[in-house]
Parts: structure tokens; C-alpha cells; sequence
């Protein structure tokens, strides 16, 4: 579920983004303690064998060791590598939430252009809307792990009423070797147009509306179902991975504290802890974070999109504003501003 | 409210900019005085401990605490950090501006699409429009903060004259786990569909042109809401401000005047006040209070959008549009470049 | 006016941009002149008293504040920092551009679908486009300093034909205390429903038509007003101007050319004039100059919009094309491809 | 074909990436083994050479050397070139696969909007679709490699179904010395508006509705033949590869591992394998990879589009929509919540 | 003539950007070569005149004016401010690319919309294609140097057959003191309005089809215009440019080679040919060039759009597809996938 921190900072107050620090779900601290405490151990124990284990002569190997890591270290552009990638994948990640396909508009225009409150005419709208959710549920559970979890053959999805027997029958009676996802589309479709022909939907004009309104919603559809076919490149990700993997394993060497009294330069104080190495590697391994939450967003991350939730609210809703809604109207009373 | 200053700008002058600093509404000396002012305590606190509480030792051991976290100072990236993440939250921002629902499309279109002088007419378009102010009004109760404060219940809604008693009634009546506020648009929907029926509206041309515009308005609402819900990841703000904060922590310590005498590089000349690292700390956190202020802009910020006046703009002038300007027109005179 | 250049840098040649360094209209040299004798005279200023008022010892004081000045003019972050805010403003401005309201789409459609070569229809044309014409005007008194200063009042408005008399009484008897640049948009929308219900324009299809193309003038006359009620946030221009400020400052000092007997590193050589100095000050100050003159593009600066021709040009065109270019047609001959 | 690895990455788990660095298909190591080893053979021969063959005089000019290139090894901005380079890349990549040209959206409407079951409306509707698919197959050929090869004659075209003889005819036929890729679609409006007259398409509404879509399919067309007619500026390109190929020119030499005896600054150590040197190489190379994979989408790398599939999975699926699926309809039923 | 590599880079090979170093045409040698000239030539002349011509204490002089030079050529930011710069002018240039006025759109609905296949029918489809034709010649000429040479006069114009002899006449006599471009589309506009009136086009929805993508096409031309009429502000290009200049003009005297002997840092060997300046040369060189090439893409660069060749396949195309191939369709055939 989505991590909502807005509230908290409605307004700029004193060091107002200091709360946030505070929060531990879908914190840099959940998403990171284990590495971190993997980075410290490590550290540690590099730390221990050079002050206690190591001879006199390999110190001073080691202590050349650390200074030509820690030189090399600065020279790994964490940083741009870091910025340039992270930027894309908020990009796309946004990109993929305001996709998100939600059946509200269509489900307006159904309510108001697709005529009848006998049973056929709430059979006709009724059907109409659980093809579309239909559509994106096909959608949500090639993209998304946590619906896929949910709805892991088809007869979970006929149970769960987003299809009939017979519409599945039909449906996998379909020869074709690609994905069928468009398959409700076409039934829509084709209701829409028999509903025409019946004089349920008045007009073309009524007609086009709502073939323009689905062919919207399929839109959102396949955008989704290509942020998942088609990824940030393998060979960026691992480009950026190694980077900052590279970076830690120079700073685990580089960052350790020398004999201050061997005179070497920068190494006149010995804290034991390495608290800015410690700070760093928040930073970075934290920006990094934000790229392994977002690149794909259908997981179930503390932030990632709630899927699950949203194909019920759909269906919920879509049935309910087609069906029980229907031409339902509050008596029209003159407003309060009425002069 | 929105701090204005483009007027003041309108011309590149001398110095242009410097009149921007000068002001105290919305700027950076009201946002950040008082963490300036816990900075400077603070530093000038270590500073006086370091002057004349120490004692020789601890003051070679200070120094050279002072010289480690200046040099890993340097190594934060703040700079780069924060040019990403504002440039992100900015866009975020503006995004939201430009999808504050106003409904002055919808009424040009009802006054000019919804026929009949009558009062069953009038009632009919000031309903029409008074279903779209609400659905706005339930959006921004949800996404403001101040709106909030205003509206905290729905009998301020009703009072308000947004709702009547009965509209109310009905859409509490309606059963669903989900948020309702696409009701209205529903309603809006099934009256503008009785208006076709009854001929109120001419025809199916009129009717969807209609609806197309209420979609628009409702994508706006519910964008507004996404970015509400769906804010930049908590990670992404945690690794900014953790290394903002860490930054300034480590300048506290690093940017000491040291003693002169001792001949550390750099460290010649005894200024007392750190003028260049108080800047530095205008400049970045001035730069992250950007982001604090933008982040949310439904708050009570000085730059926070107002949308409580826009919420009463909204009804008074579409009320207006549809109903007392409905078919009023001047009378059609020759302009004076009629030849 | 704009300074259009693009015709001199056609094609890319022997050292092609350095014309542009020659021109004064809209040039650096013109808009930073004054701040540049400022800098020069200051720095000369400073430059004397080292050399000629100092005693020996203040000399030395000041040689060590010198260097410590330019150790942190360096660390002042004045590359990034403008460089993500002048993209800001500039992406800002090009959005303006785009967004200026031109009324050829919509009078195109009003000299095609509004009929009648009487009297009658020549007016109902006229009228239609002098309120299109009308709106955008009075959408630029509130934007521009430039368009508000030639129509201080609604006098002026009146004066120059873009308002009848009577129009203006019905416009001003309107109780309102929110802006009312949307009246005459309802008066075109009350007209043409107007002129559908008479038969000049023939069915509800052009009706919608003329609407969708003045609620998409509308949108970019509302935008422009949007972009001049929320500009960038007062502290980002702050910061921005204050890390420019302050580079200076620390350069006015810091870069001083010390005595060279004194041996301080990297100052072995005195050149009175600081070439480089004034350069940088060139750059910086240049690229801060870039956002002053587009922060606000419609002022009066060399490169800022010309909204006031664009109002005359606009009304021309537009009477011209629906009055005497109606329904004329050049006779239709074979062109000479003709087989 | 696309190397998707989403479903690896749908959660942040400890290490999250790491686990990607370990694949081969469209990775990193699979790029640039080649580049690598010749890297490092000539690395290891200059270090030979240095450490074996040279007399000491002429070592220590080779030492001097080293310094000269390490020094202006870092000066060259290959992150930034970099930077700015793979996001444009990476954007006008991306572009390209939005805008892959689908029929999806026109055969809902060929499906929905032309009636008639008999063979004639079979074959009005089929010849329409495969009209869609001629267009993207001729744009293909000119765009992408793959489909050049299977497609390498127009004869293939026909054999596979795409054009019947006679339609090659009449295209042949046509005289035109520019591109012909339009002319299907010529043949779409004209059968569109024969079909319309016959009565077969039921009004202007329908037909306009199959226009619209026919023309935003030819977008997605044009735009993909633009990307590839109107490629990035071959100068930047080579400004880019430039940087890249001689900051490791420089580097070949610049790091070698100098005599530790001899005292130069940096060389304390001598590790034989410039651990750090290699990683550098897989940064900035596989960042350049990623460029050189995305600049052109449609060739045959493991992470290019698979177009040849898309020809195939389009054919077969539109004609499956508009035949078999037209107007066959599930029988409708009650679902599970109808109360 | 732009020059199209993409078929070069279908797939990431083996060095796979090597093969673009060694074209010439569009090259970064091509455009470069003579700057480059320039200043190896000064280069050389001041390395002549420190080693030959001056004296000792010259010699000293220039050392030290070459190391503060050089010190101070590394402070100018041109990575940063070219990348922003170039990134500016890349996105306007693509821009202005996407918004080429192609008449294919309007082509395909005239052929479907406008019937009738007697003389008149095609006379006025002809015509209506003309107007188009005509308005983006208009617009092309005061953009286009190119085609400014070629149609330097209205006569062009109309001996070429965009316009005859009675329209220039009225186009002519037409008095504005604005430009007229637009006045082709009022005669499209209607030619379409009398064309309904008479039957030609059907229906009001098939003549707002018409006009809909007439008004896209205006837009299209009108924003070329806008990116001819108001380029880059003149300050952001002088900025870059002197940024550039400078850096240069610093590198020729910090560059230089100083006396070994004499132990400055950085100076212990003396290669003659300053390598790495020369490579530094050309990527900063050759980035600006970048800039230089694209800022005004309708010049006669290698690189820039062939807007002749536009001119003459638009009218050669647009009237074979609305004459010629008015409905002309191949003969209806069952496909070979007919079961």
C-alpha cells in the first residue's frame, strides 16, 4: 500500500521534513537495515583484522591498500549515475499511476446513453462495465505479482464474478496464440452496437462516444502492459548496480581509519566509527532504493500501487453507478442562493 | 495565499532581482529564521567550547574532529541531490496547478446548451452546475488541509449550499466501502440525460459535448487526488533531507574557526563568524524549504494555491454564468471599424 | 520586441556563433553593462586600498581573508544551482509562448459555419470575434505592464472598438467581486445559441464545434493568466539570487591578485586586470540575466513578448477574415498539373 | 526480443539487484566481453612493456607520461557528455515504442461500426484491417533491419498474405518518385466511404469515428519513420564516442602502476590488476552501450523491439476481431452480485 | 540534406560507434575543421615564440601567466552550461521536426469526404489541396533560407503552380499590415462551406472533420513560425558562446608546454603536440557545434530538414491522392488466411 505522508506536510514548518525522518514504514530504514547492518559487519570485521590480526608489514600494505581505494572511490560517479537514472524511473513510474486504468468515465457515459431500467437494460449496462473491468483485470494480472497471487488461473476469475461460465468458454474457445486480453473489448463492442440496433443507445453520436471513451481505457490498458514488457534496459540497471556496488566495496577498504600516528595524510584521527561512510552509504544506497521500489511498481513494496484494492473499488463502484444508480436523481430543489 | 511577484519582474533592470530579496511574505527569511537561529546557537555554542572550555588536548583532539567532518562535508552531494528532487517536486507542483478543476468550461456549454427561461430552466442549469462545484468541494475537502478545516463535516457542505438536504440524504444513503465523491457526476450524468429526454437538450451532439466536458473536469479531480494520495516516495524524501541535515551536522563541527597558530592549512584566519557557511546554509536549506513548501500545496504555506477562495469563485460565477447571464446579451451594435 | 536571430545562424559555419557576440540589441552586454562598472569599480576599489592605503600588517590580514574568500567562492554551488533553475524558467517562458491566444482557429470556423452576407450576419461574425478578441484583451491588461499601461481603463478598451458602450454597461452592472474576463465568452456562447436557434449556423454539430475551439481559446487565455497569479515560488528566485550575490561578493575580495613576493600559492603573478574574474562575472551574471528577462516575458524588455501588437494584429485579422473574406472566393482553375 | 526481468525486480528485497548483475541474456558482460578483453590485452601489454622491456631512462619517461595522461584522464566530462546523451537517447527510445502502431483501436471500431455478416460485409471488413497491417508492414520494411530481411521484396509481401496481386498492381502502378507507404490508406478512406454509401457504415458519425483512428495510426506510422529518417545528430554522437574512446586512451596509459620505489604521489602500490580501472571501463563503456542498443530500437539486438512478431501477432489478431468475432456475443447472464 | 546513420547502428556490435568516426559527411571533422585550424595554428605560434623568441625573464613571465591561465580554465563550467544549452536546443530542434506540416491527414479525408468524380468534383478537391499546399509554402519561406532562395517572389509562387494568376490577385489586393499566411485556409475554409451547400461533402460532421484538421495543420505551420520568430533568448547563446570562447582562448596560453627544468607541477615532460587539449577541443567544439547545427534546422547545414524536397512531394502527393486515386480501389479479394 501507497505510503501517504502528504498530510504531514501540508505546511512548511520548523525543519518541517524532520517527522519524516521518523517513520518506519516504507522508510529508507525498513527498505535498507539489512544491507546496512551487512555493510557494518563487514567493516568491522576489515577493522578488527587490520588493528588486531594483521603483522606491522601488512599493515602498512594494508594502510596503501586503504589509500588507493579511498582515492578511487571518489572517482565513481555515484552520484550523476545515480541522478540520471532515478530521475527515469520516477518518470516511469508516474507515468504508470495516472495509466492507471479506471472504468469512471466510462461507466458515467453508460449510466447516462445506454437506456432501459427494465432487466435487459440493467443486464446491458451491467455487462457492459464488467467487460471493461474484466479487461484490466486480465491486464493487472500479467503486470501485477500480487494480483497474479490472487487470481492464479481463470476460474479464480470467474468465481470472483468478473466473468461468466459461458463468456469463459468462449473466450478460451479463441484460437490465437498471442495474449487475448482484447477479447471483452470486442464483446463490448459488439453489445454496444447491438444495443444501437435496438434503439438502447439512441445514436451514433451516443454510440461513438462511448467506443471513444473504451478505446481510452484500452489505451491505459496496453501502456501498462508495456511498462512491463518493456524495461529500463538490463544493461543500464546493472550499469547503475555496479556503480554503486563498486563504491561500497571501495569504501569498506578505503574508509578505514589508519594508525594516525603513520602521519598519513587525512589520518590524524582515529573515531572508530566511520560515521559520514555510514551516512553515505544511507544516501546512496537509499537513492538506489528508490529505483528498486518504483521500477516496478505492481509489487507489493509498502509502496507500491494497491492493485488488489483497485480492481474491487472498480467493480464495486462501476456496478453500482451503472445499476443501482441508474436514472436515480435527488428531488431538484431551488439552492440556497436562489434569489 | 500565492506570493505574486511577476510584476515586479516584468522588466530586466538593474539588479533586477534584488528588490525579490527584500520581501518578507513567502520568502526565505520567514520560512528559515528559525533554523537559522538554532544554527547559529549552535555554532556559536561549539565555538565558545572550543575558545575557552577546552583544555589543550581536547582542543588538538577538536581540531582534528574539525578538519575530518569539514573534508567529508565536502564529499556530500547535496548540490546534486536536491537539484534532482526540486526539480521533481516542482514539476509535481505545477502539474497540480494546472489541473485545478474550474468549471468555467462546463458553463459555457450549460448556458449555451440548456435551453428554457422558465424556472424548472434555471433550476436545471444551477443544479447542473452546482453537482460539479460539490464534486470539486469533496475532492478538495480530502486534499486540503485549510478546505478541510473549513468543511469538517457534511453539514457544512450542506449549509454551505453545495448540497441540499435531500441530494444529501441519498448520497448517504448509498452503501460502498469507496469514496463517493463521483456521485454527483452520476447525477449529473442522469440529469443531463432527462434534460435530452424532455428536449430541454436539443440533441445527442449537445448531450455528449456535455459529457466529454464533465469527463474532463472529473480527470482533473481525480489527478488532483492521485498526487495526494500517491506522493513522491517517503525513500526519496528521507535520502534529500537525511543529507541536507547530515550536511549542516557536519559544518557545525567542520567550518570551526580553528586556532590560527597552529598552521593547519586553510585555517589562517580567525573570522568568529562563519559568514560563508551561514550563506551555504541559506542556500540549501532555502533549497530544500522549496520543496517543503511545494510538496503539498494544499497547506496554509504563504505560496500554498487558495483554494478555499477558489472553491467560493467557482459557485458564485458559474451560479451566475448559467442563470442570470443565460441568453442576456448586449444589444448587437456596428463596432467602429464597421466600414 | 523580440530580437529574432535565427536567420543569421541558418547554417553552421566558421566559428558561427561569434556574429552574435557583436550584436547590442537584447544582448548581454547591453542588459549587464551597469552591473558590470559596478563589479569593476568595486573590485578596483578594493584593488587601491590593498595596494595604496594598507600598512603592512593589514596587508597581511588581508591577504589571508583574500585567500580564504576564494577557497569558498569556489564551494559556492552558483553552476547548478542556475542551471536548474534557468531551465526552469526557461521551459516556463516557452509555455507562455505557446500559449498566447491566437484567434485563427476560431475565426476560420466562424467564417465557414456562421451564414448570412446581410447586414445581420456580418454583424453576428463581427461580434463573435470582437468578444474572442475582446477576452484575450482583457486577459493581457492583468498579465502585461506593457498592455496595461496603453488601456488603463475600460475607457480605453471602450475607445479602441474592442467594446460597445453598451456592452461595457452590461459588463460593469454585473455584481461580481471575482475578475469577469469570462463574461464575454457567455455573451458568444448566448450568441451563437442564438444564431443556431435562427438558422445561421446550421445544426448543433458547428455549434459544437465553434464552442470546443472557444473553450480551447479560453483554456490558453486562463493558462496565461496562471502562469502570471503562480509564478516560481519567491524562495527558489531568492536562492538562486542570493548564491549568485554572494559569489561576487566573495570574488570581489578573493580574487585580488596579492602581492607575488608574499608567495601564496597560485599567486605568483599580478596582473591588475582580472581577466578571468570578469568573464566568470559574465557567465553567472549572463545566465542570471536569462531569467530576469524571461521570468516574466511579457514586460518590456528587448526579448519579451509584443503583446500589444499582437492585440492589434489580432483584431484586424479577425474582422477582416470573417467580415470581408466571407464567402470570397478566387475563382477555381485548373492549376497547372492539371492532365 | 525485449529482456524483460520486471517480475525479478517487483519487490525491493535485500540487495534487490543484485540479483540481475548475474544474468547473461541482453546484460552487460554479453556486450562488452569484446571490448573488454581487447582492454585489457592492451593494458596488460603496455604494462609489460613498462615493467620488462623498457631501460630506465626510459622508464622514467613513460612514469612522466603516465602522470601527464592520469592528470588529463579526469578533466575529460565523459559522466556529463554521458548523462545528457543516454537521456535523450533513452527518451527518443522510449518514444518510439509508445508509439509502435497497434490496429487494436481501429478493429474495435471496423468491428463495431461495419455491419453485415454475409461475405461481403466479411470481406469489406477483413480488406479493411489488412489495409492497417500493409501500412505498418511497408513502414517496417524501411524501419527496421528484421523485417527487411524477412520482407525483401514486395513479392514477399504478397506471398505472405499482406497484398493481394491485384492490389500490387494497381500499387506499382502508381508513379511517384516519392515513398508509396500512404497509399493503403488511401484505399481505406475510399472502400470506408463506399461502404458508407452502401449503407454498410450507417452514417458520416461511424465513418468520421474510422477516419479519426486510421489518421492516428498513420501518426504512430509517420512519427516511427521520422525517428529513423531524422536520427540524433551524427555530431553528437561522435562528439560523445570521442570522450568515451579517449578518456580509456588515456586511461590505458594513465594507470598503469608505476615503480612504488620511485615515490610518485598516488603510486604507492602496485597491484598488478587496476581493479578500479576495469570497473571504470564497465561504467562508462556499458553506458555507452546502452546508448548504442537504444539508438536504433529496431535492429536485432537481445533488447530491440520484436517487430517481426508485432507483424504477425497484428495480422492474425485484427483479422480474427473483425471476422470470426464480429457480433458473436457471450449469451448475456446475470453475474454473482446482481441482487 | 539530413544524414541518416540509423541503418549503421541497428545492432550494439563490437565497438559498435567506431564505424560513425569515419564519415565525413554531416562529421564532426567536417564542421570543425577549420576552428580547429585556427587554433593549432595559434597554438603553435605561441609555443614557437616561448621557446625561440623570448628571453629569460620573459620566459619566467610566461610561465607564470600560462599556470594562471590554466588554473583558471578548469573553474570555467562549459561541461555544465553546454549540456543544458545543448539539451535547450536539441528539444526545440526535434520539436520543430514533429510540427512539419504534412498534408497527408487532410489528403485522406478530402479523398473520402469531398465527392463527386465529374470536373467540378475534382477541380475543387485540387483546390482544397492547393490552399493547403500554398500555406505551408507561405510559411516555409519565411522560415526556410533555403526556400526563401528558391521562391524568393510571389511570381515563384505561382509559376511553380501553387497559386494562379486570379488568386494571387486577391491575395494581393487584400490590405493588412500583417502577414497574410492565413489566408489560404479562409478560402479553405470556404470553398468547404460552399461545397457543403452543395452537396459535395455530405453532412455538417464530415465539414467539421474537415475543418478540425485543417486547424491542426494551421496549428502546425503557426508553430514553426513561432520557433523561427522567437529562437533562444540572444543572452543564453552569448553566455554559451563566450563560455566556450574563453575557455579556449585560456587553454591556448595555459596549455602550453612550460620548461621541464624549471619543476613546475603538472610540467615535467614536454610532448610538443598537446594531445588531450587538441581531444578537449573537440568535444566542447564540437558540442557547441551541435548547438550551432540544430538551433535553426531550416538552413542549408548537411544536417537540416530538406524542406524543398517537403515542398515538392506534398503537392505532388496530395493531388495524386484527392485526383487520381479518388476512390480508385483495387478489386476486393478474398485474403489467403479466408477460411
Amino acid at each position: 500500500m501507497t505510503v501517504t505522508y502528504s498530510s504531514k506536510v501540508a505546511n512548511a514548518t520548523f525543519f518541517g521534513f524532520h517527522r519524516l525522518l521518523l517513520k518506519w514504514r516504507g522508510s529508507i530504514y525498513k527498505l535498507l537495515y539489512r544491507e546496512f547492518i551487512v555493510f557494518a559487519v563487514l567493516y568491522t570485521a576489515i577493522s578488527f583484522m587490520y588493528r588486531l590480526l594483521l603483522t606491522g608489514a601488512q599493515k602498512r600494505y594494508f594502510e596503501k591498500l586503504s589509500i588507493y581505494c579511498d582515492r578511487y572511490a571518489e572517482q565513481i560517479p555515484v552520484t550523476f549515475v545515480l541522478g540520471f537514472y532515478v530521475t527515469l524511473v520516477v518518470n516511469r513510474w508516474w507515468n504508470q499511476f495516472v495509466n492507471l486504468p479506471w472504468p469512471d468515465r466510462l461507466m458515467f457515459l453508460v449510466s447516462s446513453s445506454v437506456h432501459g431500467s427494465d432487466e435487459h437494460g440493467r443486464l446491458l449496462r451491467r455487462t457492459l462495465m464488467r467487460y471493461v473491468n474484466l479487461t484490466s483485470l486480465l491486464i493487472f494480472r500479467s503486470v501485477s505479482t500480487a494480483v497474479y497471487k490472487r487470481f492464479p488461473t481463470m476460474d479464480h476469475v470467474v468465481e470472483a464474478g468478473f466473468m461468466t461460465a459461458d463468456e469463459r468458454k468462449l473466450f478460451e474457445h479463441l484460437k490465437s496464440p498471442h495474449l487475448k486480453y482484447w477479447v471483452p473489448f470486442i464483446w463490448f463492442g459488439n453489445l454496444a452496437a447491438k444495443a444501437r440496433k435496438e434503439g438502447r443507445i439512441r445514436d451514433s453520436v451516443d454510440l461513438q462516444s462511448l467506443m471513444t471513451e473504451m478505446n481510452r481505457f484500452r489505451s491505459w490498458c496496453s501502456l501498462l502492459f508495456g511498462y512491463d514488457w518493456v524495461g529500463i534496459p538490463l544493461v543500464y540497471t546493472q550499469v547503475v548496480t555496479l556503480a554503486v556496488y563498486t563504491f561500497f566495496f571501495a569504501c569498506l577498504i578505503g574508509r578505514q581509519f589508519l594508525d594516525p600516528t603513520k602521519g598519513y595524510s587525512g589520518h590524524d584521527l582515529d573515531l572508530y566509527i566511520p560515521i559520514f561512510t555510514l551516512l553515505q552509504f544511507f544516501f546512496y544506497a537509499g537513492w538506489l532504493k528508490v529505483a528498486e521500489q518504483l521500477i516496478n511498481p505492481f509489487g507489493e513494496d509498502d509502496d507500491d500501487f494497491e492493485t488488489n484494492w483497485c480492481i474491487d473499488r472498480n467493480l464495486q463502484v462501476s456496478l453500482l453507478a451503472v445499476d443501482e444508480m441508474h436514472m436515480s436523481l435527488p428531488k431538484m430543489k431551488k439552492d440556497i442562493y436562489w434569489d
